[in-house]
């Protein structure tokens, strides 16, 4: 058991049949092609896209996931050197059309529905998430300079970076402005000449060079020359590292890299800090209004946030289907009532608390993929209804972002540690992948927003906005599904369930909402994190049972024994969600309401020993 | 902010101050100087010894924690090579006593309690764990030899590795037996010379062969030819790389190293798999009865859980210390109450968020090292008391051992993520060493028995062994922690707290007797794990409410400020893991007792996808 696992079923890490549920029994994908917007795609074409992603998941990138992990970028010469297979990488996500995917015909796109194009990327992430990092970040650059750049900008640069040729980042952290984005200082002085002169620093930038692409575009936050102080005085830019000379060829656009970071995993993928403009001839290129940087921004950051969550919810598949495949294979010890000591033993998932180990793995991997397809078919339904329906889409999608950024991120930590474990000591050794994905997954609870900002935009920005109109919108969902749940007999104990939950969060989100009133902005706000935490449950609780009713209607029909076996699978690990993860929000809804401020009166001299 | 740590407070990983206030203000380690076996132990030696250990940690350990990682062992032409400072290492903790620190008199040891012992050991775990597993072993290894060796045996084992120039391992696993030991295949084959032949395959042997000890002393479990299948015929051998001839020459002893394992973590010190008799030339000693070497092995595992505990704990504390100066130093953005951007930025420590994710490291950390304490002073007051009281106190320390083991290693991987989440991205990079003490701290959920096979342990044997003696005698301990704490106004709410937890355990640990009766052993204990879980928290409430009692009383008293804020910082931890930690007891609770066994009901072929 200790060899390379290799081949076949060895080498699974995600579940055609899963993605196929989501997209097409729970979230009704080709219902989409009703409006004219996505009506010339239809079943058949949704299967070569999923039958093309896959085969280049399999083929392109899942053979140089550990490759890429032993052989970090490096900084030579000013240049970051990557897997030599990134720049073919990136030509085949151009050439198959994948950065482009979710972009209008008429920018260049294949105007493909982000639920099917987000399947995809789930793909790609499982297989390899450092590789699918590279187009990922290209296409939501692009997509800012799309809906921000006018026609010369849009024609530079969106052919180039659909194509894969050029690398899109998003450059918007400073040494000294971590989470703060209100303190950035990267300058922007005005010419005469319809670009700006840039001059600043930025850190953590992934993808921020790499000689895998010919032409790197940096989506860039700063300040133009005295603009006020704080969020409204920052501007968005695009800031390419070559730019276009007036013949037509690229010239250096003096941004350099300082230095790149030696990172515990995501190691395929070079993260960069920058020096820019230290020759006074880093031209930049205005997107937007001035000083309306950061909602122009915050367009591409919640893509991202999105595209962190599937990234974590696709690295937990992985490394789940790696254990799975383990434990059918590993034999030891034998059932409680064996009392024959040279009887053969049992492949571990026959013990209960195996199967307690990969249902709690199913549980968060399917859970979170749900709710991302969940966000993603809101995302589409934005695009294709006009308002005030197309106000409802946008709402729950907002809402909904820093939940399923979050939950994949801190439960994917927990279930790729669960994934070790059940290799036990061999989970820990570099000879099987689950190490790898377990170091892979801890950067998601940190970049494009730490859990601590997901918790503060949820409860002090999202769930209060519009006279928490969100929130309302988000009990109708719910009321909704447990309404049409409680038609099948066998889902009328989960539906009670989750109906409770439901309560329990307006009980804590009515109370913490008296707190605000009463004692202030900081104690209110002192917890987010648990009631994101919380919220994040009974979310992912709500999507288990919109799976469960999928299933029960699949259930219903004749089936084969791997059909019945899926559904059955799909019902114990809701079941399992119920049972062993939702009564988890007890704790928290206890700590929430106890109306103790703790850490507000915590003083950090108290720290001193 | 990047740069790396260096000198002065940056590089604190344990606080010294709290392990003298468990030592001598929690625990009374002075107490047991009354009974003759420490009589010879005051205030001025232990505090010499902690000074001693402090030293060698901060000069010989910690210098060389990251250098140890970055340069992992290496097996060359059959040899395995580790950093060279190792021999030099194992030399220091011979001749300062380390290794024998806790062995009588009479048997060259210094007689020191455990409880001194192990805080030391915590200061080499904290200051470089992997450099802390070789002196640890060793002496866990010659215990065994001490305890059931001969006198030849103990005569020839027991000085060299006491002096640190024989290195001492745990050898069980095998390949095909990683926690099932009653598989285990390695063979003795008797011989009329006083020695047996041992044949077979060890594998994750920690410390199981390198360059920096002149022997490898294998505690080595076999079967006797012909032994019965099964627990009730493993043995318990001696078994050395190099064995000493008449002439008392070292000869080799037929073991090779086959390979050594790559891991994630932990990569100070090897992990080897070994090929034992190969020419059918390796000599193994018999140590106690034959086929009774299970229970002997015990000793020595229990030993080393306690370890792992210790391990884990330290891991985190340094963590938390890294974290912790990072905080203090790091500004970013500004309270919520500070409406104005070009406010100076303050340092991350005064954001809520923060202090509570301090608070949660600080919680484990001092929690999980007080109930290592408590796990000692048990120990030692087995050494000094006698039956029935003796009894009394082995049967607390095997209760608590596979809680106090897990506690710390599962809990100590939230801790040290937490960590890494302080610093942001920066804790992802290889600069700080967060990323480090987290992939150091994922192997202990797995070694000396995965937390899986801990929490059989704690349901399966120990709460119900001997009619639940373990179980009341424990219950008679909170219960008189309660009693105490009810002296101080300022604990009442604490005290009706934890009241209310053990009754809740109470009332579970019940429930799932009758379980046990009415359904059998599977479903009793297919939850073991999480009854654990449970359990853990409601321990380790309790060491925190003896901690408060501590700190009541030391506040009574005048106190410098800074004694001030260390005692007042204990408090606010007390509240916070009441506040916060505690509560989780109740989604645990919820799922130990709603009687639905869909672990055991679930079938592996519903995994199909």
């Amino acid at each position: 058991m200790r060899q390379k696992q290799a081949g076949g079923m060895a080498d699974k890490f995600i579940s055609i049949r899963n993605v196929k549920f989501l997209l097409f029994e729970v979230f009704d994908l080709l219902s989409l092609s009703k409006y004219p917007y996505f009506s010339q795609h239809n079943q058949k074409m949704y299967n070569l896209v999923l039958d093309a992603a896959m085969k280049m998941s399999t083929r392109l990138l899942h053979p140089i996931f550990e490759e890429m992990d032993r052989n970090p970028p490096e900084l030579v010469a000013g240049q970051v050197k990557v897997h030599p297979a990134v720049a073919g990488i990136m030509k085949e996500f151009g050439q198959g059309g994948w950065i482009s995917a979710t972009f209008p015909a008429e920018s260049g796109g294949e105007q493909l529905p982000s639920m099917i194009a987000n399947a995809c990327f789930a793909m790609f992430f499982a297989a390899n998430y450092s590789a699918g990092v590279y187009p990922g970040l290209t296409a939501g650059a692009a997509r800012l300079i799309d809906s921000f750049g006018n026609e010369t900008l849009r024609k530079i640069f969106l052919g180039k970076m659909f194509s894969g040729q050029w690398q899109g980042t998003m450059a918007l952290t400073e040494p000294q402005a971590g989470s703060s984005l209100t303190d950035i200082a990267t300058t922007a002085f005005p010419t005469d000449d319809g670009f700006y002169k840039i001059r600043g620093r930025k850190t953590f930038i992934s993808a921020g060079d790499h000689d895998g692409a010919e032409n790197i575009v940096h989506l860039m936050l700063a300040r133009i020359d005295g603009a006020p102080a704080g969020a409204k005085g920052i501007s968005l830019f695009a800031v390419p590292k070559m730019r276009l000379n007036a013949d037509g060829i690229l010239a250096f656009n003096d941004i350099t890299v300082s230095q790149i970071f030696h990172k515990m995993g995501y190691r395929g993928a070079p993260i960069a800090e920058l020096s820019i403009g230290d020759k006074d001839d880093c031209r930049g290129y205005l997107l937007g209004e001035p000083h309306r940087g950061l909602a122009c921004m915050f367009q591409m950051m919640n893509e991202e946030r999105i595209g962190v969550g599937l990234g974590a919810a696709s690295i937990a598949s992985a490394a789940y289907y790696a254990a799975l495949n383990y434990c059918r294979q590993r034999p030891q010890g034998r059932k409680l009532t064996e009392k024959d000591p040279s009887s053969p033993q049992v492949p571990i998932i026959e013990h209960p608390d195996v199967k307690r180990m990969l249902l709690f793995q199913r549980a968060v991997v399917e859970g979170s993929l749900s709710l991302l397809m969940q966000c993603s078919q809101y995302e589409d339904m934005t695009r294709v209804v006009l308002p005030p329906e197309k106000n409802r889409y946008r709402l729950l999608l907002e809402l909904l972002t820093p939940v399923a950024k979050t939950y994949a991120s801190e439960m994917g930590i927990q279930s790729t540690s669960q994934s070790i474990q059940c290799f036990g000591g061999y989970g820990y050794c570099q000879d099987f992948p689950v190490e790898q994905h377990f170091r892979d997954m801890r950067i998601h609870p940190i970049h494009e927003g730490t859990t601590g900002i997901q918790g503060m935009d949820l409860l002090g920005r999202k769930v209060v906005m519009e006279n928490g109109k969100a929130f309302v919108l988000f009990m109708e969902e719910i009321q909704s599904a447990m309404n049409t749940a409680r038609k099948f007999p066998g889902l009328l104990s989960l539906a009670d369930q989750l109906d409770k939950a439901v309560k329990q969060l307006q009980d804590v989100t009515f109370q913490l909402a008296a707190v605000a009133q009463e004692k202030g902005l900081e104690i209110f706000l002192a917890d987010a994190t648990l009631y994101l935490e919380f919220f994040g449950i009974v979310t992912v609780a709500w999507q288990w049972l919109l799976q469960s009713i999928s299933l029960q209607k699949a259930q219903a029909e004749e089936l084969s024994a791997s059909e019945a076996d899926f559904y059955q699978g799909k019902l114990f690990t809701a079941r399992y969600f119920f049972a062993y993860e939702l009564p988890r929000i007890n704790g928290l809804a206890q700590r929430l309401t106890d109306g103790n401020p703790l850490t507000v009166e915590m003083k950090s001299c108290y720290f001193s020993d």
